[in-house]
C-alpha cells in the first residue's frame, strides 16, 4: 500500500502568523481532554478576549446550516447580536454540565448577575462523539470545564484533543482544526481566524484541495461501504474586521461553501452550526450614553472576506484531520488518522 | 339607533406635532387616487428623504407577521439592511406596474444604475382591495405611480385615499392612517412615525382603546355574520432614532401587539407586513473609506421605543378608520365609515 | 381601599372540560416546588403523551417572539419539526440541571440512544425568577427534575407552583396558568390547550379582558413608578388538530397577539418563546416504510385556530395571575396576588 | 494555445433519461429570447404541471443563500408552503413585466381570482444580465412572457437562451443549465430535476469536477484581473419525492454546496436564491374535507436526496457553461464560451 501524494492548497490569501484563530488579537483557546477506558472526549474553550466579557460584550452572530444539533445560547445571540461569555465545545451530552459550570464561573466573576442585573447567556456547542466515546456515561464534570477555561492560551494543540478527542470526520480521525487568513481592505490588513470541531462527512467524499482522496483511502482500507454523512461540525469564526451582527451572519453563511470544498453536504444527521464574533467593537453591559459609536465596513468590501472565510474553513477542516492521530475507542473501534495515507 | 361614545386613547407617549409619519424629519407622503366606475384604488408613496436615496441609503428592516402577501423588495432589505428607493403601497395586482414605474424613475435619476453600477431594489407593498375595487381590471398605470411620487408632501390626507381608496378594515371603511410618538432617550427627544394601509379584521373583533365596539356596530347593522379576518395590513415605520437593522427588526415585531390591541389576530388570508427605516445614519452607495461610522442606541433603551410603537400602531389603525368615509364600490357593495357609529 | 370588579372574558370559543392544557388527550403536567429561605423556584414538566416519546415523536414547532432567553432544544425543533422529549420549564440557571436530568431519563428509557442510534434533543425553557428567588444559588437538583416528571398528571395546580413559584407578572404574582378552547373544523371538535409560565409585563399596562386594571392597582399600592417589562414568558401549546410544523409555527405566532391583549409588548429584557406540538400524527424514530402518511388541515381552516389561540393565551396568562398567591421572597420582597385587588 | 482536457464528473447517482428538470414527470420548460442591437435577454418559464396549478397547488419552498436579489413571490411560498403559478426567470428589470403578464394569464385561466376568491402569488426570479444586455432599456414585453409560457415543452434548449441569453458565469458565457438524478429510497426510484440560471462567479475560481480550470483559462485570455463574484444564480428544483415544505427547504439549502463545488462563494453582489417544489402531493385551492392526506418521506431518508442535489446543482451549472456560446453584447463586450477552452 503506497501513500497518496499530499495535495497542496492553492490559497489566494496569506495566512496569519500561526495560521490559527488566535492570530486574531485577544483570542485564546484551551482544552480539557478525557481519555480513559471507553471515554474519549473533552472540552475546548474559545475565549474571545481576556477582559470581563460580560461587561464588555462583542458583536456576534450564529448561523445554522443544519439544525440537527443541541447547542445552547444561539437564540439570544440572534436577538441581541452579542456574545457575553466564552464559547465551549464538547460532546452532545456534556452540554448541560458545561452550561452549569460556565454559568457558575460567570456568576463568580460578576456578582451583579442574577442579583442587581439580569442573567447571562452561556454558549455551548457540541458534536456527537459516540463512535469512539461512551457518550452515555456523561463523563464530563464541572471541574473539567473550569480546566478547559483556565487552559486558554495563544498556543493550543489541534487534532484529537479537548472536545475533538473522540470526533470522526470523513471516517477518519477528526477533531479540532484551526486556520487564519489576512484580508486587506482599503490598504489595511485584518485577520479572519477559524476553529472547527469536525465530526462529519463520509469517507467516499473526502476532498483535499480539489482531490477526492477519500475514494482511494476507502479502497485502501478495503471498506465495502461508506458511512452516511452524520455527526456534525461546529465552526467558530473570530475576526478583527469591524462587522455588524447582520454582516457576521452573512459571513458565517459562507462556511457552508468551505465545508462543501472538503466533500461535506450537511447530511440529515449532521448538525452544522457556525458562531462568529468580531473583536472590533465593544458593547458595554451598562449603557453610559444614549448612543454607541460603531465602525463597520461597507458591505461592498465583504467579497474578499467571504472568499477568505471559505478558504479558511476548508483549511481548518483539513487541519483537524492532519493533526489528529489514529484512535481506538469504545467497542475497540479504530479510527485512522489521515496521516497514514498521505505523504 | 344611537351612537356609541367615542372611546378615548390613554396613551403614555406624547404625539409629534402632526401625529403623522411626516413628523419624522425628511419623510413625506403622496397619493394617487383612482375612483371611477367599479375601480376604487390607488397608490400611496412614502419618500424617506428628499435627497437621492439610491446614493444615500437608509438603514432598514422588514418583518413578516403573516406572509400571505405579495410585496416586493423584502428579500434584499433583509440581506443588506438598507432601503434605496421610496416605498409604494397599492392593490395586489398593481405591484408589477408600481415596480416598473418606480424602477424607471430610479433609472432616470441615476444614470449609473444598470450601467456602471448594479441594479436597484424597488419596494412595493400591497393589500387586496377586491371587496370594493374591481382588482381584476389592473387599472393602475405607470403615470399614476409617478403622480403618487410627485404628490409627496408633509401634509397628506388619511383615510379613503391613495392606496387606501378601496380598503376594508374590520368590515368598515379602512385605508391610510398615520400617527407619531415622541420617545425620550437619555433626555433627548426622538420621533417614531407610523403609517398603515389597513385592510384586515372582522367587525366582531374591532376594539377601540380597550372597548370592543365592533360587536355593537355589528348588531346595529343587523349583520347576521362577521367576515373572517382577511385582507392584510401594511405598516411603514419611520424614525430618527439611530437603530441598526437588527434593532429595527425587533422594533417592527412589536407592531403585531399594536394590531392585536385593535382586535386583529392575523387571519390566514391576512398578509401582514411591516417595513421600517431610520433616518439617523446614511449609508452611501459608493464606499469612500474602509469603515462607516454609525451611532446606534443600546438595546436596553429599546423598551420605551417598543412601547411607543405598539401605541402608535394602534392609533394609526384607528385613524385609518376615523378618516375614512362610507364608500360604495363594485357590485354596489357599501362599506360604512366608523364615523357613522360613534360620536 | 375598595376592590375592582373582576372583569369578565367574552370569549367566542367554548372551553374544554377542565379549561386546561390537559384537555388535549394524552397531555399531562407535573410540578416540583422549592420553597425555603430565599429560594422560591421549581420545575414544571409538560408530558406530551404517556408512551415512549423518543420512539413516537410528535410534530412540533417553536416561535421566538423575543429571543432574550436561554431555552435549549429549539434549534432542532425548527430543523426537524418534531419533539422527542417532555418539555421542562424552570428558572434561567436551572436549565443545565434540567437538561442533564432529562437527558439521563431519556437514556434510561432508551438504551439505544447514544449507542446504536443518535442522541436526543431535550427541551428546557426558562424565565428569570430572580426578583423573589435567589437564582444565583442554582438550587435545582437532578432529583427535583425527576420528581417534576413523575408528578405529571391530568389534574395539576396553577399559579405559584413548580416553575411558577417565584415568577412575577405585571408586578403581581405570576407563574403557571392554563386554559383550553374547542375549535370546530368541518363539524368536528378539536382542542387547543395552553400553558404559560408568566413572568413579564409592567403593572401599569395590565389589562384584563379589555380593562386596563393595572393602572388602578398601581395607584392602590401607592407605587410611584412601574417596573419596565422584563422577565419573560414561556408558552406551551398542545393540540389534537392535525397540523404540520409549518402550520404550528403560524399558530404559535398568534400567541403574541394574546400577550398583547393582557398589556404586554415584549420588552427588551423579556424573553418570549412559544413551543407547540400536535398529538394528531406520530413520527416513529425508526422509519419502516419509504413514506409517512400524514393528515393535516387545509390552511384555510386555520382562521378559527388562530383566533382561539389568541383567546386561550390571554386567558392562560390571566389564570396564572388569578391562581397565584401573595409571596414574600428574597430580600423580603413582597409580590401581591391579583386576587387581593378584584372581587 | 492548446485546450484543457475536459474534466469528467464522477457522480454517484444515475442521471434521468434526459439529464433535465423535465425528467420529473409533468414539468416543462419554455423560453423567449430577445437578441437585437444591445439587447441580449429573455424569459424562461418552468411549468410545474400541465393542469390548473392555481386550483391544484404543489408543496414548495424557497431558500435565500444571498438575498442581494429582487425575486417576487418568495414571502408567500415561505408562509404557505405552496406554489400556485409557473415560475418565470428573467433579467432584473424584467420582473415587473413578467409579474404583470403572469398575473393576467392566471386571471384569464381563473375567473374566480380577485372576484370570488383571493388573489394569486406569481413567482418571478431574476439575475442581472447587464454586462451583455442593455438592461436599462427594460425591453421585455408582456407578449414575450406569454410566448415563454406557451413555449413550455419537455425538450428545451440550454445555454445562451431565454433568460440565459445575456448571463455571464465565472467570466464565461452562462445561462440556462439543467440536470437530473435518480434517487432510490427503499427500492423505489425518484427523480430530482434541477434548472439553473447561472450568472455568478469570478473566472479565477471556476472549478470543473474538482479541477480549478478557471485559473488556466484566465491566463490563456491574458486577463490581468478577475472580476469579483457578482451577478446571481437562480436555482429551480423539481422532484417527485414526497417532501413537506420544511423538508424541501432543507433540500434547497444543499444547493449552496453544489455551487461551492464549481468555485462560487456567494459574493456580496451575487443574489443566490433557490426555489423548489414537489409534484407528489396536490393541495387543492378549495378545501373539500377537514384534513388533507399527505405522504412524505422520513427525514432519515434525506441523506441521499441531499447528496444528489449537490451533484445535480454542480452539473446544472457546468451544463449552463457547456451549452452556451460566445456572445457579443452591449458596448461590444465579448464573453467567451467555455467550449473554446476544453476538448
Amino acid at each position: 500500500m503506497s501513500n497518496l501524494n499530499k495535495p497542496k492548497s492553492n490559497n489566494f490569501f496569506k495566512r496569519g502568523n500561526n495560521n490559527s484563530i488566535t492570530d486574531v488579537n485577544g483570542v485564546s483557546v484551551g482544552h480539557y481532554t478525557l481519555d480513559n477506558d471507553d471515554c474519549k472526549t473533552g472540552i475546548t474553550s474559545i475565549v474571545p478576549h481576556s477582559d470581563n466579557i460580560f461587561k464588555k460584550k462583542l458583536i456576534a452572530a450564529s448561523h445554522v446550516i443544519n439544525g440537527f444539533g443541541k447547542s445552547v445560547g444561539l437564540v439570544q445571540i440572534d436577538e441581541l447580536g452579542t456574545i457575553e461569555t466564552p464559547i465551549l465545545l464538547t460532546n452532545t451530552f456534556g452540554v448541560g454540565t458545561c452550561l452549569n459550570a460556565l454559568t457558575k464561573k460567570m456568576l463568580e466573576d460578576n456578582p451583579d448577575i442574577g442579583d442587581t442585573t439580569g442573567t447571562v447567556n452561556s454558549i455551548v456547542a457540541e458534536c456527537n462523539d459516540g463512535v469512539l466515546n461512551n457518550i452515555r456515561k456523561m463523563s464530563i464534570t464541572e471541574e473539567n470545564v473550569i480546566e478547559a477555561l483556565e487552559d486558554a492560551s495563544l498556543d493550543f494543540k489541534q487534532g484529537s484533543i479537548g472536545a475533538g478527542s473522540g470526533m470522526v470526520c470523513f471516517g477518519l480521525k477528526g477533531g479540532i482544526g484551526s486556520s487564519s487568513r489576512l484580508v486587506n481592505l482599503y490598504n489595511k490588513d485584518y485577520t479572519v481566524g477559524m476553529l472547527v470541531l469536525s465530526n462529519f462527512g463520509s469517507m467516499e467524499n473526502l476532498t483535499m484541495y480539489g482531490n477526492r482522496i477519500g475514494h482511494d483511502i476507502n479502497e485502501k482500507l478495503h471498506l465495502s461501504y461508506s458511512e452516511p454523512d452524520k455527526g456534525s461540525i461546529i465552526i467558530v469564526l473570530a475576526t478583527d474586521i469591524p462587522l455588524s451582527a447582520r454582516q457576521l451572519k452573512r459571513v458565517l453563511k459562507r462556511t457552508q461553501s468551505g465545508i462543501a470544498r472538503t466533500g461535506g453536504y450537511a447530511g440529515n444527521g449532521s448538525g452544522e452550526i457556525a458562531i462568529g464574533f468580531s473583536t472590533a467593537n465593544l458593547i458595554t453591559h451598562y449603557p453610559s450614553e444614549t448612543t454607541i459609536k460603531l465602525e463597520i465596513v461597507h458591505d461592498d468590501l465583504l467579497d474578499s472576506v467571504f472568499s477568505a472565510v471559505v478558504e479558511a474553513t476548508e483549511e481548518a477542516i483539513i487541519n483537524s484531520l492532519l493533526f489528529s492521530s489514529t484512535t481506538i475507542g469504545r467497542n475497540n473501534t479504530i479510527i485512522h488518522s489521515l496521516n497514514g495515507f498521505i505523504d
